[in-house]
């Protein structure tokens, strides 16, 4: 395990010195690659995430063989306001169904070969309703960074973050909004499936929310602690130690791409480990990707959250890597160099 | 195995009369899907591919247990005209590279947990430049049509067809040109990566190629004959079986889709049972697959052939499959529904 962190400046602290990818080791992957039976650049982007890959594992050769999936459960008071098609019970009823594995991540999870761990963050006490309140208290967002950060395992080789917390679509919006500007439409959706007058309700509460708090945010933890939800704080807090672990990160959609653009607006090099997994049917992820400067490697239209989307684009990160590592050279293989 | 086919008549007849995908399967299949623990249509294209395999495995909560993936490699006399960045020995070269597991294909194959086999055809007595003559007799076009047939496993749940042989983006080309119109350079791209000069004369060959033997191409089978290549027509052959056979095939890329090309113009249904597994960076590839009326799983800027983009969108299939058998229903999870 990482050692803790003791206070947000603490955290923001340690994101910001995190030693960045091992340039001899990527430099390393790019020969390998040149050298393999295709021809140059044939393999797509399949090359680009193996070099990627290999320079953060610190091998030229890396292999894929841990990969970790961590579920975070919260609940949101802004659901109050009527943000959801579901019902706010459904949350703990999926982490029954993600511990009895029933839930599409655990389908695909398995599929992936990962270790799936499911953390349910004090359902029972909602966090406040950012239209009336700050989301978190200091020390209620420190906990949160803190759960995330402590749930990373620091012998696996891959990790997704994933989420489930009825409405947090809604705090989600209202992170992108404060980030990155805009207008509240431009990054409210239809989350699981609202109707246009709930959208129109939806896209004022984010509005009323950003507007509240604006002034005091300046930077991505203060958008966390003002607008955000436990599980949005967990995710980001694991993405964090997976920074400082040299864990590749494969994002999930709307909700996983919110928490990380608040580590990017706290530290600049923060999601410099981290690929998008896909770019989901919310409708204001392609631009939230945009922001976060993330291709993504899937698009399926798939809108669930659980890290489903990011677990299923590990299968595209193993076969890159699986090329990368198993494939013969033109030397060894006898075959003609183009 | 199937039973054979004794003409070209015979091939034409079975394929225009096989049977359809499930209908019953179909529906019990979405029925399914409707009950499953995630908000409606939230898995996105995953809950079509799901009951689309159901469909044709003939069963509402069907599994993929049995992936086979099959390698045809043939040579071509149009190599003369200096179409391809590599030499034509290569074909041979990468014929031992899959036997001996070090190719790209190899590694994403096993990935998959597909089985692979494959099959050289005639290596040293390439087809004939199509720019001089057709590039097959019927009795060869025959012989490599039963070539693919044949390779088909009846026990497997899955097919992939891949491809090699150094030259073959020039008669897909072509047999695309041949079959959909428009202009040789609509149909012409860079292959394994060649310069202007070359892509120059690659079109021209191919307008050549077309301007000899159209009057006489009335349907894909004589396209394969007048424009084709012995893998090229094997992997028809083979996803035509498949058809028969009601196993699921994901299409590769620019090569693989030309093939299945002809055997849509063909008959109207041959491709039912196909789904286009990625886009190409070969430049008429999104054009090929708009014909075929398919949309890509994938879209990773591979270009490599072997099957590759089929096998790894065999990991999004399993994943989508996995999905719909496995999960829990909102009843047996006593999740509230939405």
């Amino acid at each position: 395990m990482l050692p803790p962190f003791t206070s947000l400046d603490d955290f923001r602290n340690q994101l910001a010195q995190a030693k960045g990818v091992d340039a001899a080791a990527t430099a390393g992957a790019a020969a390998r690659n040149g050298q393999l039976t295709k021809p140059p650049g044939a393999l797509g982007r399949l090359e680009d995430l193996a070099i990627w890959y290999g320079g953060w594992r610190g091998s030229d050769r890396p292999e894929i063989a841990a990969p970790q999936v961590i579920i975070f459960a919260g609940n949101h008071g802004v659901t109050a306001q009527g943000v959801s098609a579901f019902p706010p019970e459904v949350t703990a009823q999926m982490v029954i169904n993600f511990e009895h594995g029933g839930a599409a991540i655990n389908q695909l999870a398995k599929l992936a070969g990962a270790r799936m761990d499911v953390h349910a963050l004090d359902l029972d006490t909602p966090v406040q309703d950012f239209t009336q309140a700050p989301a978190m208290r200091e020390a209620e967002l420190l906990a949160a960074l803190q759960a995330g950060w402590n749930a990373v395992d620091p012998t696996a080789d891959l990790l997704v973050v994933g989420e489930m917390g009825i409405g947090n679509t809604t705090p989600a919006a209202a992170l992108a909004f404060a980030l990155f500007g805009g207008d509240a439409a431009d990054w409210t959706g239809r989350g699981t499936g609202v109707d246009d007058a709930s959208l129109a309700n939806k896209t004022r509460v984010v509005a009323e929310g950003v507007a509240m708090h604006g002034a005091v945010i300046k930077d991505g933890l203060d958008a966390l602690a003002c607008l955000g939800g436990r599980e949005i704080a967990a995710m980001a807090g694991a993405i964090a130690a997976a920074r400082l672990l040299h864990i590749p990160v494969i994002l999930d959609g709307f909700i996983c791409c919110a928490a990380a653009a608040c580590l990017l607006r706290t530290s600049a090099t923060a999601l410099d480990h981290a690929v998008a997994g896909h770019q989901s049917a919310e409708s204001a992820h392609p631009a939230l990707l945009k922001e976060l400067g993330k291709e993504p490697l899937l698009s399926l239209g798939l809108r669930l959250g659980e890290g489903s989307g990011a677990a299923l684009a590990i299968q595209v990160l193993k076969g890159a890597v699986a090329c990368h590592s198993g494939m013969a050279t033109f030397a060894e293989a006898g075959v003609t160099d183009g």
